[in-house]
């Protein structure tokens, strides 16, 4: 094993903290970049820079922002009386492109997992409790994840919420829209069975 | 479609650069670099800037390298009786990794394709031919691969080597090792058959 020059193979090694890339994928990403794509190689750089320097968490809803309030805690015209509690920034986008939602978020940046080390601290319960003491907020709603450590969250978040006489609900579980019986889970099945609904 | 603030968007835009990441993905790494790794991803910035910034092609086998020779070029023990003719630098890793090759290198930097308006200057063929005119190459080794156009660019460079009288060899082609017959396509088994080997 030889093969060229240090920073060829510091760049293969730093592109493998991208989640899923491996030696190989590094390796074809270093190469196209450095073959076909250096002008927007420059651009991956600066704006990863640029991005790791400037983005923190938003104060009020600890979502990714550039400034102290995240674009939509700064926006006046949404109701502050439904908060919809989500997993990670990923979720937010997704429910700001496909639904017409226009109340405000907490981000929980996680979800609640002793084994791992996070407890409702680092998930920012006291601070969403805050929130609610605070604020007018008559619904919460729950847009997380229906894996175990997902539903413990989900019920620390429910008595937290009826602590503070909010109504808590939670997304629909059900049948996925185009899909069909056939290929379902029986945990799917039974739990849209018994939630059936008028037709 | 809303969410958060700019930086983030250009990251992922950013990101999206890079061969076989979609938007999709490029979300998931930009949300992971921010969430649980951002001194990697610091690194990742700098070992990219300074990458593109000092990785050129070497002067003599057009490897990229930062300086003016690479470490196989500039490598006064390897013999110039052996010219062996790679595609790209990933070539030039493998056949380091796996081989015990101790000739010299020629990357080509791509293959012949018209359509794509590669042609022989594109290739460096006139650079290569320079080479062969002024070094006591004996043998010139395609290590290229077996597609239509690698075959044309393996047909030019056999003829320019005859011109400049050198032996030119290709890498064998056949069952791949621990193989089966039974997976093998019928233009591989054809040629393995055809080049069968006393045992």
């Amino acid at each position: 094993m030889s093969a060229p020059d240090s920073l060829l193979d510091q760049l293969v090694e730093a592109l493998q903290c991208l989640p899923g890339v491996g030696v190989k994928t590094a390796q074809r990403m270093a190469f196209n970049l450095l073959e076909r794509n250096r002008p927007r190689g420059r651009v991956l750089a600066s704006a990863l820079k640029e991005a790791l320097d400037k983005i923190r968490h938003c104060d009020h809803c600890r979502n990714f922002t550039e400034n102290e309030l995240c674009s939509i805690c700064a926006d006046t015209s949404r109701s502050s009386n439904q908060l919809c509690i989500v997993e990670g920034p990923a979720d937010v986008r997704l429910l700001e492109a496909n639904t017409d939602y226009q109340g405000r978020y907490f981000v929980l940046m996680g979800r609640l997992s002793p084994l791992d080390g996070i407890g409702p601290e680092e998930i920012g319960l006291s601070q969403l409790e805050t929130r609610l003491q605070s604020e007018p907020v008559e619904e919460l709603i729950l847009a997380i994840g229906t894996t175990v450590e997902s539903d413990v969250t989900a019920h620390v978040l429910s008595e937290l919420a009826q602590r503070n006489h909010a109504k808590v609900t939670r997304l629909a579980r059900g049948v996925p829209v185009g899909g069909e019986l056939e290929y379902l889970d029986p945990g799917t099945l039974m739990t849209a069975f018994e939630g059936r609904t008028q037709y």
